[in-house]
């Protein structure tokens, strides 16, 4: 076969433990405090015979990876998870040798106190959702080579509005048969990234401020696309946060369409939808930061889940 | 073969629509409200020779079930479940010839309005969850043999408590190893069913309520198992809400085990735990009120997932 | 209030350790066997103090069960599910002085060998799905109130046919809008469950029957329904194993519409199909052999997974 | 705040329609067959004023490529993905002015004939599983600028060797607990994806080809480490497909511990297993060709699901 004849070689590679679901709890006094936590962590460096020998020599294992994990929570993970995740990545790097670069990965699942006449109990939760805090945390080289990029996150940030959106105007072509709507349902299962040039004074204040910074742009702008909307929420975020350098958003459009009930003599007007699965629409944008510290390998994924 | 010389027969069957998600916004005013429900209908009666002979005259299709749950949503659909459930049960059997009874099983989605300013928004809101609010309406009969029964219910509320519980001076045999544990975290996904002898005044605030009695129940009382945690809550509903017959509980027991810290020299006081996924202890309790209408047939299913 | 004075008591109650991962190898021979199986147990009997006292003494650790489960393996867990079934449930009401009954679920996963030059290799597999296995056995009592109970299944069973249904003749009202189909996709996710009166010969053999016997109907039957298809399968599983019982059938009626394309120029003579998620069509029935056994408590559920 | 003064501006940004469930049934003769597939289309040019300004006049709405997509199936959707998702992207890129880059991704559900009487039925299937088969389809520019690049792939292939796999001698530190083990299971659920750098022959006989060289080494490799063994496997897929560029693979470790039985007198000689779900190791390499091809953006992602 003449194609291809070139030499087959191992390219990169990388390996890790996924989904270490920690919980740590803050008891030193009688009001506790909870962080729910699924983490990954992630190495890459001089594992080459590992694959090509079968040689474990450089290979610390990933069950090692998890004792640390837990370990580390004991004096790392009652506080953010921006700061746990640049303790572990850290310690990957400076401590282990064939470590070149670790990231570190991880979603938080949030709480709140369970009300008894009224007040937040010391020791009771009931979880809250859909939405999770993410966090992608890469740590590279040593010395003045020494790198660090911080992403912090939200995921599955479930977001409707019943009216002021419209989507209008738009390219035709032989395909096209959709009516243009001028009052619609806007709908998204959100997941937002946003990279820190900076940290910012308080890493839990950011996530709760950044959050809440976009879902306001999203319920105040008149929508002429999703596509507007997003970028609209991206330009807030990074207008309110000068630690921001950039935001990444995906944003499935969750149809809600409006059902026919003229055919049984009764008048839908925008009140009854029928809320789709699938297909949907898939939007994704970024928004930038110009001159802002450059990404290096800030975005390069592990597990897909943050 | 002479073990099971019998005749070959049809036995009990039912039919419907599943999962019909119903979203209805109501815009009578600029500040709206929305209801996001998932709703199946189960058609009970003659329906025998669809199945025997092929012949489909007496059946109304599941179609027709999905129109009717949309069109029924304009009129019923913006208030509790409980009352939209039994607007088109009581349609089924009441119009539909060969219909004997009619469950109606519906799943609810809350949404919390968007703050914007410390107000929340008129039009905007995120999802709010895990957990789901659930219904499942039986109507059977007419005239003298009318009977009609409702369950309303919550599914996926996850609860958690960090301390006040143990497990201990339990039965042991040649397979026990588990140690006794006076202070542990108590974590579940509840489902709880509970069903209505009376209509309560306002439905939806029987379901706030309701479930606002077991949780504080789950915050405050002192466990000495998930056995006697579920019961007390049970206890609790059925004493504050006299409109109830019974209430039934299903719950994993999501175990969380402290993790071993001592072998690297950091003490574990109870702060760090490995939250498993499976296997998971699965308790199930029911509580009854002595003298109450006969549940009949309000608990066959349909979905399973109510 | 004075609707429900009733006295408040626990019901019925029942618990174990649900979704035991238990992965069984048979290594006798150079040639392995495996068993991947997900294993639940279900203890009912004496256990009202742990509700009403949080008095553990009669309580067995689910912990316990969990271990018993992975012994018993050992011994038991590589043959069939029906069989080691028994013996867990056996266990459980003779050996534990407050168990009346036990129910054990397990669902098991196949894997087929891997092909290499054309024979099947002696320890490597692929897995092979999305069906399922099931089995649910139910022990009580001893002496000659001794009763047992075996329900066979499978689920997940996707099977489809392109031609050979049709969907016409049904009964209309006013929301009915919906045209007769005479040549449609029937394609559907089968649960079926079948209960023995009498061991057959081959737990296994039984079972790759029962699927077989059951999916040449589906696929030799003009239908005329959904209900006709199964009950014809029932009918077809029942005549050909004299040792069951009854067949209990669940199946979505998962919709493939075909697609207008008339409106681009383009004829579709039931070749392109959207296949929709919800809403979907459910039926279920049930078929029986007059005479057989009674069922007793072979159905009452736990895990809701069998 | 004089961190980052920048200008805010948008970023890359790409949109289309997720998730179309193709189903095209080839019935030109009595012996039907069927491809079962999930489509994303996904379009990058000029849509910067969609985001910016709200304006939609370049904007091709994703309800258009839905219908474009189901449209395309009656002519192209009989054959391989990779040849359908090719027309597609050719079709977005030549056709539609502001495309200057178009993904499609393509997942299908595999169908295998129900035996009746010992031969495959007609009309009639059941699904295979749980493995999908995968392509990713990217097409840019025109005339001398025209590229075009073609991913195939399978995901959750779950493949298990019950014996012939260990992980010992590696890398150790005081976090270090793990035993070394010489004989363990090991299993994944795979992910594989290669990209060609020729066409093959055939599209179909190629997916089977590469999968059934891949698992057979898995099968009679030896392995040291899950590392070895992925490495291995792409390295024989890409000798055997001179056609290939590279192969990128991602495999969790699907840890199955032997349980410990000793303490209840019971020999577990590798024979009994618990499958762990989380954590797990998560393993991931790419084994390149030497020369070929560049891959451009044809691993630039959309849905993250192939």
């Amino acid at each position: 076969m003449t194609e291809s004849p070139g030499k087959i070689v191992l390219g990169p590679h990388q390996y890790g433990k996924a989904e270490n679901r920690v919980v740590r709890i803050y008891r030193d006094t009688a009001r506790h405090e909870i962080r729910d936590l699924n983490v990954s962590s992630c190495l890459r460096g001089a594992f080459d015979a590992a694959h090509t020998d079968g040689d474990q020599s450089a290979v610390l294992p990933t069950d090692t990876q998890k004792q640390t994990i837990f370990s580390y929570a004991k004096e790392h993970g009652d506080g953010s998870i921006e700061e746990y995740g640049l303790a572990l990545a850290r310690h990957f790097v400076d401590d282990i040798a064939p470590v070149e670069s670790a990231r570190i990965e991880i979603e938080e699942y949030a709480w709140q106190r369970v009300p008894v006449n009224g007040v937040g109990h010391d020791h009771s939760w009931t979880r809250v959702g859909p939405e999770v805090r993410t966090a992608a945390i890469t740590v590279r080289g040593s010395g003045s080579e020494r790198r660090e990029w911080v992403i912090g996150g939200v995921k599955d940030l479930m977001i409707l509005k019943s009216t002021g959106s419209e989507f209008a105007d738009f390219l035709t072509d032989e395909y096209t048969v959709l009516e243009p709507a001028h009052d619609r349902i806007l709908a998204t299962s959100l997941i937002a990234r946003w990279r820190f040039s900076t940290p910012p004074e308080d890493w839990d204040a950011a996530y709760v401020g950044i959050r809440a910074t976009m879902i306001a742009t999203f319920a105040t702008l008149h929508s002429k696309a999703l596509q507007q909307t997003l970028y609209e929420m991206g330009v807030a975020a990074l207008e309110a946060y000068a630690c921001l350098a950039e935001i990444r958003l995906s944003a499935p459009n969750k149809h809600h369409f409006a059902y026919d009930l003229d055919r049984f003599g009764v008048r839908n007007n925008g009140e009854v939808f029928y809320a789709a699965d699938r297909p949907y629409g898939l939007i994704q944008a970024s928004v930038l930061r110009e001159g802002a510290p450059e990404a290096g390998i800030a975005w390069d994924p592990y597990t897909g889940t943050v």
